[in-house]
């Protein structure tokens, strides 16, 4: 790499600065970029601008968003008294591809897990209880992973929203265990949400 | 993917077009990116920008490069009567690497296939017969890969070169067989350099 000319070393260094990007790769990834049409590059470096600049969390259920309610939570076809709990987007998603659940969600943005000093305060539990406290709340399925950590955050959660009248609810077993909820395939996912069970 | 924000969603699309990355690994990426400051996104953009603006050919060995001549042609410190035939930048920066090479190049943009239509005229052969022709070059070594293109090139180079008075050389035996010259260890590669044999 010492030997390519700064354009295309800078190149290099900022894209093997992406997780799962060695030196090897990044030097095919920019010897791809140089071979590509400009048009392509330019939207690439404009996508990846604007992806920073626009992205903000929804108000509501403080999933990544590019307005201030995202559309999930801006769509009156929703069921607006059924909350699923998820640890972040990314997991929010996999739930949606199901299209099995039409409620809103609470995105957590991460989970308890007092080995890394992360407390109820470090994610958004305190705003799920002000949701419930608000009213108009039926059910809550808590749809965290099945790790140790999701497991405890569930339980934590579960317990701490006991003193509202609402049905707490949590995703069936048929979850391999250990599972990321990121990386489950749809089917299995949809079947968890479809057999959820009262805790 | 459907649900994300437009943002996210074009962000996305672009990194998925990058080669070895899929939809799942593109959605990683651009959640990385929307974790990770603000500035290292902007260096990213912007060095991917200036990659496509500031490259070019360098006029005299045709490798990449962002000034008229490249940094190794413009080095008076190399030696200028040994040329060493590439396929491309890449394989530049691998012969590079191994340190015990200080002459110059010259960069083919690929090898003679007559399957898929490349003629000695698709890559830079012309050029190369003209720099032999300009004089000054004591020795052409042709260093293309060892598969069946990249040896059917070196036959057909040494061949245009035979009415000059010129030492043409190929790379030594030691490289593994069918084995591509960008992904072989510097070790072989360098021993391959040293042993390479008058044909």
């Amino acid at each position: 790499m010492n030997h390519y000319p700064p354009s295309i070393r800078n190149a290099i260094q900022s894209l093997s600065r992406l997780p799962g990007v060695g030196a090897k790769t990044a030097e095919r990834l920019a010897m791809h970029l140089l071979r590509a049409p400009a048009t392509e590059v330019t939207e690439l470096a404009r996508n990846l601008m604007e992806l920073k600049k626009k992205t903000r969390l929804c108000a509501r259920c403080f999933t990544l968003s590019d307005t201030d309610t995202c559309a999930i939570c801006s769509n009156p076809a929703r069921e607006q008294d059924i909350l699923c709990v998820v640890e972040g987007p990314a997991e929010l998603m996999s739930i949606e591809k199901t299209g099995v659940f039409s409620g809103l969600y609470h995105v957590l943005h991460g989970v308890l897990s007092p080995m890394d000093g992360i407390g109820p305060d470090d994610i958004r539990i305190r705003e799920l209880v002000a949701r419930i406290k608000r009213g108009g709340i039926r059910e809550v399925v808590i749809a965290t992973g099945m790790q140790v950590e999701g497991e405890s955050t569930a339980a934590y959660i579960s317990e701490i929203l006991q003193p509202y009248d609402i049905k707490i609810t949590r995703l069936a077993s048929g979850m391999p265990m250990g599972g990321d909820l990121k990386y489950v395939d749809p089917i299995t996912l949809k079947h968890a949400l479809e057999k959820r069970y009262a805790v």
